[in-house]
């Protein structure tokens, strides 16, 4: 595994990674910030406890409160005063802070936030809100370790127990900690640091679009540093550029407005089964390829240079294939690392009459199809929606967007409902912006290792609140491990992923400058 | 309403019903019948009462027996010796009795069964097996009616309220009944009559075959007349010909062996909710036309006089797709008395992951449909499934039959199980035979209006024992309401349907020596 890892990262580097200019080593600032690290990491865990201590859920205004508090003394422990922004429409608030860099020309916000998922639903081995450290073997944990002496190290491969270990209080700690580690370093940042701590990320962010817009001024910078997500996979640290939207979609067909015997009416009735399978062959192709006319119209060519990351990316696919039973994945193998940069249409979900034992001999009354839609830079979820009328139109239908219609149709087997959500578009920023070749320098010395790159993540989150109301530059600079159990129970922070995190964050703090030269603001992609 | 069925009526008469030869009046038992009827009303519904009051859920072997007792007494009372007769492998028994009509050339069977569907699940107006005269009003059973008093006549709309009313304990209260009315009128059976009540129809008919088989020298036969299942929608009689097979298909097609992100792999790991819309469109079009190659090898050509007799089935069809919120049925409004004399696939469900607010953005793990066939004459389960093989593997799968195979495969993307009911054939006999046409005269006879004669009923029913152990022709003589409730709470038996039964069974055993001379057994179709 090993040596097929070196020969990964060798293959990254000759075919992607050519824009680095700076010899990885330069200047790096990690092994002093590991020496300071070294004999403060009880200190370090005490205080990651301590915050991963205080509940986190949205939703509780009180322990939100409690952790406002505790971030607010943590940051002015270290010459940081924070205040909180507020939505005019409400929420939880964010937590605001600056480190001025004198003669600085750049401008960073150091993104993180401090509530977490919910922990219903049972399968933790503990309290979420009880920080432990265990080992972890195949994400379970397993034995208890004991907390390092004052000035002791600790194995890097143990792990915090702790709801928001790694999603995302972990960063937090190590924004905290790299303070520290400069300052015993006796290095400044020589970038202005801001810090935006948000408070209701997991709660579906429904407020940041707001409050980013009622507190413009002060958050002006020249970049945005997400640290949120994990690295990639096989433990190589990872620089993604953007992500993808989302949009979900819900169609129903209908059939009889009750259900009827098959053998006495079907075949007569219309089976909204047969119309909801004829509308995904209609949509799809089994290579992923949409069919719907006009999808790719928006859908930018996907760079030489993409194309090379993406394919860096996927040099664990076979082994990723292998273990989920498949001999093949779709498009004929394709690059997992090129498809995420594709639009996609994904089925969640297809409902109508029952399977198995339960199965009837009945034409069913109504047939649901549900689907997530990726979208690229560029894609519309508006635009989507209107293509999807579109097209069940070119198909005959009637389209309605109330879910009652069909109670009150005559013409339900020309009736199609159409739900879309909400949806949010893709954020990306190219591979070529100063700042970006400054970041993804930076993490190269702090990791000792090039970063691999991600043009983007396959996944959605929602940055276009950052682009649309701040005309921000976005970087994600994930820290945490792949396996952290993020959402779920037991969620962890592997430490020597904390030891990086403080590392990296360091590094960009005290060398973004330099690499950075300050003028226009980079034009977002 | 009743100009639209005199209509109705007359179109299907000059169209469709051209093989009557004898005048409908000519010879007519009914007003005899009606007449000892009229009389007896109390005691027949006496007899009815304490039959429906017996249980008779076939595995519930105490209350078979009960059923027994009074059946073997009840005919013994007309003078036909009962016995049982019994599988070799088990099951309830039949009874069987036979009534010699000396110097007949043809025998009939008549079959009903006595044994009834469970009970379970709630939902009755009063116990299932504690008979009640009641009023119904769309469906719903409404006020409580008196019994006639000795002598008196009762509102022939009103219903027996209990399990096995009509399916199928009413139409054996009609041949006992029938056996008095006749014997009353002087009239004795013109052809030899046998009685075969089965003892477990509604489980599934597990041991019919054996017991056939078992027993073929005493139930040898000119033609058996089945009085199981209702009349007409529209209230008119008819006659059926014969039942379509059917054969149920469960496939499922596999995705990653576990559900996987959509962002990350979505497009990637292969989508088998795609995969099992691009198979049910492959296999069957909007209109019901099967795509399956081969499928219609064996399907014969709907012959001239079917198709008109199908349309004459089908005057309802507009009031009927208007009731179901349908503007428009499959293949251009085709009517459905033709539908149902051509094979059909109906989709009964589709399940893979979720829909609704329960879909999560991920590529689920496998999709499964639940197909029914119907087959027509010529047609074999094992051929469909054989054919289904085919397809599968013409689409590039691996076909398994262990639904297990999944957890085991290593190609899981190209894997499809395919699990194929027993299912059985159709059964059907010809408008031309001699046979069927006397039992048509005779059935105008006694309801003083021609029957339809349905083709195919588009149901299926295990009728293939008879014709599979025995050579039989089966002529389906349905008497009881469309509108019973049958295996659902509430069934019911419109006493004015019963009165027809009586009579429709007294004019055949009266009528069919004369109509349908000796000679050799008609040929099956």
């Amino acid at each position: 595994m090993a040596s097929l890892r070196r020969a990964f990262v060798a293959s990254a580097l000759s075919a992607a990674l050519s824009v680095l200019a700076a010899p990885v080593q330069a200047q790096q600032l990690r092994p002093a910030v590991d020496a300071w690290r070294k004999v403060h990491e009880r200190e370090i865990l005490d205080e990651a406890f301590a915050l991963m201590a205080i509940p986190n859920v949205a939703s509780d205004t009180a322990n939100i409160r409690r952790n406002v508090e505790f971030l607010t003394a943590a940051f002015a422990k270290r010459g940081v005063a924070m205040r909180s922004l507020r939505a005019p429409t409400g929420g939880s608030p964010a937590l605001f802070g600056e480190l001025k860099a004198p003669g600085a020309t750049r401008t960073i916000v150091m993104y993180a936030h401090y509530d977490g998922q919910p922990v219903a639903g049972g399968g933790w081995n503990g309290d979420p809100f009880t920080p432990e450290l265990r080992r972890y073997q195949n994400s379970v944990a397993t034995d208890a370790v004991a907390m390092p002496a004052k000035g002791d190290t600790i194995d890097p491969a143990v792990r915090i127990r702790a709801r928001s270990a790694s999603d995302d209080k972990g960063p937090i700690i190590a924004m905290l900690a790299a303070l520290d580690a400069l300052k015993a370093a006796k290095k400044a940042p020589t970038v202005n640091v801001k810090f935006f701590l948000e408070g209701e990320e997991e709660a579906g962010s429904e407020h940041l679009g707001d409050l980013l817009n009622a507190h413009k001024a002060v958050l002006a910078a020249d970049a945005w540093l997400f640290f949120d997500g994990p690295i990639h996979v096989s433990g190589a640290p990872q620089l993604v550029l953007g992500v993808r939207g989302v949009m979900g979609v819900d169609v129903t067909f209908y059939g009889p407005n009750r259900a009827m015997h098959s053998g006495h009416y079907g075949n007569w009735a219309p089976n909204p089964g047969v119309a909801v399978a004829h509308f995904i062959a209609s949509v799809r192709d089994m290579d992923g390829r949409i069919k719907i006319a006009g999808f790719y119209e928006d859908v930018p060519p996907i760079s030489d240079g993409d194309r090379a990351l993406g394919k860096a990316l996927s040099a664990t696919d076979d082994s990723l294939r292998t273990s989920l039973g498949l001999s093949r994945t779709e498009a004929n193998n394709a690059a997992l690392g090129e498809r995420i940069m594709l639009p996609a249409l994904n089925i969640r979900g297809i409902r109508t009459g029952e399977v198995g034992g339960g199965a009837a001999n009945a034409v069913p009354t109504s047939a649901s199809v549900s689907i997530d839609f990726r979208l690229v830079p560029d894609q519309q979820p508006a635009r989507i929606c209107e293509l999807v009328t579109r097209h069940l139109l070119s198909l005959g239908y009637t389209v309605a967007t109330d879910p009652n219609a069909a109670a009150r149709s005559t013409d339900r087997a020309h009736l199609a409902y159409l739900g879309c959500g909400g949806g949010y578009t893709s954020v990306s920023v190219a591979s070529t912006l100063p700042s970006v070749r400054a970041v993804k320098t930076l993490m190269g010395r702090a990791y000792g290792r090039e970063p691999f790159v991600m043009p983007m993540l396959g996944g959605s989150l929602p940055l276009f609140h950052f682009v649309e109301q701040l005309g921000a530059t976005v970087i994600t600079v994930p820290t945490v491990n792949a396996d952290n159990s993020q959402h779920a129970p037991n969620e962890n922070l592997r430490i020597g992923n904390l030891w990086d995190g403080i590392g990296v964050m360091a590094e960009l703090m005290a060398g973004l400058g330099p690499l950075w030269p300050g003028g226009a603001t980079p034009v977002m992609k």
